[in-house]
């Protein structure tokens, strides 16, 4: 938990916590855990991703215990940041007996997707899915994730090189973000699945004007437009039981209060359990969006930023975690992830599974996160029972 | 117009131009005004205030001509800067017959509020009616009015004592910033009443929280709670004929796509010809913003920053701006303003009036803002029309 605190410390904004990818926070933050990760026994370097790796052992083939460090704008300190932590905390904790496979832990960077428009680079590039287009996409002052690689000391070029042929399994441990293991009393659970999302980014045209002198009939005001829209996401995703939708980030050009806006640009991101409800819910709102544009004679562009099917944890994994958490005296809540993480990238790779731990009221991408000291040394024991009894490799 | 292209030049931002009060670019332009002023036989300064005058003639009483050298975000190149240069062109075309009364010509700073909290600084201080409080507002940058004064040269502490007994009239040229002269096929108009105005700073408080997790029905979304007041702002101001109402600035926070927007802050403006219209429409929209908030869960508190009573006019002055623009061979057309003006504060002063330059299809506060060589040299004719033949003083 001191840790936690002390990796809080590395922040682009003095009094509150916010840590983007490749921000000089990250570099300092990566550092700090690659001498953690070396006071615990292990080999550590940063990669060409901008990851963290630690080694410990050895052996033909790797299990990798990974999460990431990045965080969003204004963060809580445990999302992402627990599960390096409490992984590096393991590996300390590890009598001296060799194991049947090497051990790897990752600190990934690029899991919020605060910064470019795509995400989860580091995660993809050992999975062995990194998009290399990914590199051209810009932050809001036009800075290339290539360039921002670049300035962070790695080589985005050797990024496809980083694809591990010899993982056996992959396994995370997060805060659940949400309030389902607080309301039925455990501490810890097994991840049955992660749910699939979509991000898309609305680009709104009208017609900037004098907000004095235009008659409410003749404005193709684009903020308008976007009020229209976002209530119609609002109330299509109140519809169908399982699916989110969320408008978080918005911006209107000028952006003046004596101006019609003639530009307004938004995001839209969409997640359920099921792919097939998240695409029908993806094609409704694409249509809705379609009508209130042509209505309001405004022009819209909707992209694609982000796409992420529904990721299933693997059934024996799953099944060692649960005996694992039985093992510190607590029975296992079965659950899936509402949020997206590392480890999804992982389907179609290696068995994949995640551990969640209890945080308190579901909060979670604000300040108020937390868990409590007891919920994460049980995280702790689970995962070294797990480490020490897995039958993976 | 030459002179408008050469102004055009001092800008904020590189290919589009902004020029907010007190900024660098402000000082340049207020800088290169004062020249042409000094070549047209003026003498000329920067007051307190950060308005550039120029005084030209001699006598007890001054027939003040003012207009405003600040901007929007990405502005036009006409709104105010016009009224300025026409008001030097007159100057130097005039004979040297004294006149019996002075005149000064007035580049106001703070015309457009895109700056600071208040407005209208500039016009405020020579009319007497500037309010020192206004001097504690601060910019998105933190940075003071007062601060931002004193960094412009400026003693802030002494804008009280710019207050003009002497004021003979004010007069203002204009360009009309909507489409009725041209529908009209009128090339200059005189006003009979500048609209009221109410602008408002509206700021909803709900919960931060992951895009993923939490559940629709748990949510306070202050970005989704804006949409359903913006939607009902416009649709009030579309039943009420005559208003106009503008929700142009918008701010979510943390703005990520992945986190429900725990803070959302937006402008209202509002305008019409009736003061008690529009302070009816203030209220009932004042109550339709409490009873969303109410039903959302947000908190909600709304600011007034901005009142501006509806101005009247001077009737002689109208009428001599008419036969000025008689004696141009063309037919004056009387019309209300729907945009404010510095002329407004001069109500209570002195005898106040303005007249109007028609534009291409309405379009102002735009960079596709403009108007004809013929039209500005209509105005500046009708102009030095005015000055040689008013009966004021």
């Amino acid at each position: 938990m001191a840790r936690l605190d002390e990796l809080a410390r590395f922040t682009e904004t003095p009094g509150e916590l916010t840590r983007r990818f490749l921000s000089d926070a990250h570099k300092q933050a990566a550092l700090q855990v690659q001498d953690w990760m070396q006071q615990a026994g292990m080999k550590a370097q940063i990669d060409d991703a901008g990851s963290v790796v630690g080694r410990y052992g050895s052996g033909a083939r790797t299990l990798m215990i990974g999460s990431h460090i990045d965080t969003v704008v204004n963060a809580g300190k445990y999302d992402g940041n627990f599960g390096v932590i409490a992984a590096i905390e393991a590996i300390s904790a590890l009598p001296p007996t060799p194991l049947p496979f090497a051990i790897e832990i990752l600190a990934f960077g690029d899991e919020e997707g605060v910064r470019f428009p795509k995400t989860l680079s580091g995660s993809k590039a050992v999975a062995g899915c990194f998009d290399a287009t990914a590199l051209d996409g810009c932050d809001q002052d036009g800075m290339s994730m290539r360039a921002a690689l670049q300035a962070f000391g790695c080589n985005p070029e050797h990024i496809q090189a980083l694809k591990r042929p010899d993982l056996a399994a992959y396994i995370e441990l997060h805060i659940e973000q949400g309030p389902v293991l607080e309301r039925e009393n455990r501490p810890l659970g097994v991840v049955s699945a992660i749910n699939g999302a979509t991000r898309l980014n609305v680009s709104l045209t009208g017609t900037a004007g004098h907000a004095g002198t235009v008659p409410m009939t003749l404005r193709r005001d684009t903020l308008a437009a976007a009020a229209d829209m976002i209530l119609a996401i609002e109330s299509l995703a109140r519809q169908i039981p399982d699916l989110v939708a969320t408008v978080g980030q918005i911006k209107a050009l000028p952006n003046a209060a004596n101006v019609i806006a003639g530009q307004t640009i938004f995001s839209v991101d969409l997640r359920a359990p099921d792919d097939h409800l998240r695409d029908s819910a993806h094609n409704a709102i694409t249509g809705a969006l379609h009508d209130i544009a042509q209505r309001r004679l405004v022009g819209i562009e909707i992209t694609l930023t982000h796409l992420a099917k529904a990721a299933r944890c693997d059934p024996a994994l799953q099944a060692e975690l649960g005996v694992a958490i039985g093992a510190t005296g607590h029975t296992p809540l079965t659950l899936p992830s509402g949020a997206g993480h590392d480890a999804m990238v992982f389907t179609g790779t290696c068995p994949m599974a995640m551990m969640f731990v209890r945080c308190a009221g579901g909060i979670s991408h604000n300040p108020a996160e937390s868990i409590t000291t007891e919920d994460a040394d049980y995280a702790i024991r689970a995962l070294l029972h797990f480490i020490q009894n897995t039958q993976i490799g």
